[in-house]
Parts: structure tokens; C-alpha cells; sequence
């Protein structure tokens, strides 16, 4: 049986954590990785894989194939981590990557500097009182833009590629925890990338966590 | 017949204009204060209304009584400025006040250095390349704290104020926009003066406009 309690780290501690929330194409991981260069923080994107693999001991080839994806048809019991007491052997693989994944991203924000991008890692570590909690949007011209460029992806299908992309993430965000993806509320700081350029957000996201 | 058209001036200014909305109690105001102050910028949240007084000709109590509020029931035809062209006497008190200080605001961003609080501002201007859209939120708890100290109200009944205020505040801008209150998509930039505090919104916003 296994019971995740967010509420067990509201006191304050030295070190800091910044997790980054991104919209597909937003160059919010290029922005993640040049904070955490500058503030000689840990970073973690697919590092967090590897990492929870090693500590759960599930293959890191299925934690790849489930990160960050959402399939609702093998987990119809659960919805909120906050609250559910569930066995590990009822869990759908998509479940048991996210568990595994927010295990690593406690025990990082329980010990180190660090900047964390995705899986949930805001709700996550809502109660944390050392996390900054950002994200990262741009309009859809410049993530197609950047989307061609850096993923090499077909121009026809760029919009719809993103847009799938965007989907998925806010459904998975959604899904496994009690807020909105992309809501201001559910952040500490929100940035657009095309209006201010990724400089500029590098910039702001250093003044703020200094 | 008037007509509104919001696409006249997607070329660039040397001035800039910050536009902010804000949550109710959420220091918002306070924080575009400072900035202008800082910056030696104009300031507008309540000057607007003596403003769009002198322009329109409408008396500046009338503006000030349908100064960001919504009374449907005389608006039945009115649902976003982008399209639609009408004749101002089939127009609210409401919409009259609304279109007196959306022209105020696009003469503002045509001529000088601004903040700008409320309104649409954000919406109004969102072609204009030298504008810069800002958001403002905190939590329930910070902002019933400062609406008491500000605003003197029953310690009972602020939550219900705070409240009703935010839907109020998003109603209005709901309606007159085609765009949603507090998306993180519709601002540049979004800040928890909560978790961030006012003095480190207030140097963010700065580090963004220099």
C-alpha cells in the first residue's frame, strides 16, 4: 500500500528548486537548462528517468515509453495523489512512472539545488516553501518555428503536431493533479518567450530566484 | 457608427506601455505604482475615468459608476470590439464607458510611457508591439489581509468580497474581450506577488521593460 503526502515539507530550507511547466516549441527547457548552467543547479528533464529507474527499480525503457503520457483506459480509479490510498499492483504503467517520478522529484527537492522540467513537478512540490514554480509559453508561429528547427518535424505538420503535443501535456497535468494547466494561478511566475525572447526569460527567472 | 479597430499600430514605438491586470487585494495596483514611479512613467487606473470624461463629453460620474463593471441585460448585441460595428445610442452605459476609455488607452500607447491598470488594457492593446501585458494574482489568505488594511473592510465578510470582486473583474473582461481572465496565454508576463513579494514583482517587472 502506498500513501504520497505532499504536506510533509512546508518548512523552509536553503537550497531552492524551480520547476518549469513549458507549452511544446516554447523553448522553455533551452531556458530551464541556462538557469541551472548559471546557478550551477542540478538539471532535470529525461535525467529524471534514468534517476527514477534506478530508484524503483522499473525498467527505464517503460518509464521512457509512459513519461509524461496519460493512457486513462488502464487507470480509471485514480485521480488526485493527494488523497488515494491504492496498491501498486492495481496501477496502470502510466501511474507507476508518475509515482516513481515524484518520488525522485521530492527526494531532489528535498536535498539539492535544482531546476526540474514537467511531470507535474509544480503540484507535486506545492508545498514546498524553497520551489519556484514557472511557466513558459510563446505564440504558435515561433514553437513552429522552433519546433522545425530543434525536432527536425515535417512543416506540414507542425501546428498539428504542437497542438497534439500541448494536449497531451495539459491532459497529463490535468489528470493527475487537482489544477489547470496554464493558469496563472498555478504558478509562481509566467512568461512568454516571443514577446521577451529566451535572454530575456533567463534573465527574469535569475532576478527572481536571487 | 463606430468602429473600433484594433490593428493600427502593430509597428514600433520608441515609448512603452505595461499594462496590468490584477486579482482583487493582490497588490497589483501597488506594484504598477512603484513601476511607473520608478520609471518615470504616467500612471492610469482611476485617472482614466477623468480622462475618458474629457474626450467622450460623458459625464465622469456616469463613468465612474460603469467603470469595469457589466450590466448585461442592456448589452444584449455587444460580445467583443474586434468585429462589430453599432451605433453608440443602442450602447449600455457600460459599453459607452467601456469604448470612452478604450479610445483613452489606445491614445495613451500612441503617445508616451505608461502603466495602465484594468480595463482590457491588455486586450485593446495587444497589437501594439510596444506594449507589454502583465497579470498579477495571489493567494485568498495574502489578499484578504491586504483588502482589510486597505480597504477597511468586516474581517466576515472579505472573502465573500475577494471573491465576488475576481468574478466581477473576469466577467468584465470575459465579455469585452474573446479572451479568457488570468490564462497565463494572455499576458507576457504573470507573477504571485504571494510567493514573490511586492518589491521583487516590482524589480521583475523592471528587469522585463529594460
Amino acid at each position: 500500500m502506498l500513501k504520497l503526502n505532499k504536506k510533509d515539507r512546508g518548512d523552509i530550507m536553503d537550497h531552492k528548486v524551480i520547476t518549469l511547466s513549458r507549452e511544446f516549441g516554447s523553448g522553455g527547457r533551452d531556458i530551464g537548462k541556462k538557469i541551472a548552467d548559471e546557478l550551477g543547479y542540478d538539471f532535470y528533464d529525461k535525467e529524471l528517468i534514468e534517476a527514477a529507474a534506478q530508484r524503483s527499480g522499473i525498467d527505464p525503457e517503460i518509464l521512457e515509453q509512459n513519461d509524461e503520457k496519460l493512457n486513462t483506459r488502464f487507470s480509471p480509479s485514480f485521480n488526485s495523489m493527494n488523497s488515494i490510498i491504492f496498491s501498486t499492483s492495481q496501477l496502470s504503467l502510466n501511474d507507476r512512472t508518475f509515482l516513481a517520478e515524484a518520488e525522485i522529484i521530492k527526494e531532489i527537492a528535498n536535498n539539492k539545488n535544482a531546476v526540474i522540467v514537467g511531470r507535474c513537478a509544480n503540484y507535486i512540490l506545492e508545498d514546498y516553501k524553497n520551489c519556484y514554480n514557472v511557466f513558459i509559453h510563446a505564440n504558435l508561429e515561433d514553437r513552429m518555428e522552433r519546433a522545425h528547427k530543434a525536432y527536425g518535424l515535417p512543416e506540414k505538420k507542425l501546428k498539428e503536431a504542437i497542438l497534439t503535443a500541448d494536449k497531451k501535456r495539459s491532459s497529463y497535468y490535468n489528470y493527475y493533479s487537482d489544477k489547470q494547466w496554464g493558469k496563472a494561478q498555478n504558478y509562481h511566475v509566467c512568461l512568454d518567450s516571443s514577446c521577451l525572447g529566451i535572454d530575456k526569460c533567463v534573465e527574469i527567472l535569475l532576478t527572481m530566484v536571487k
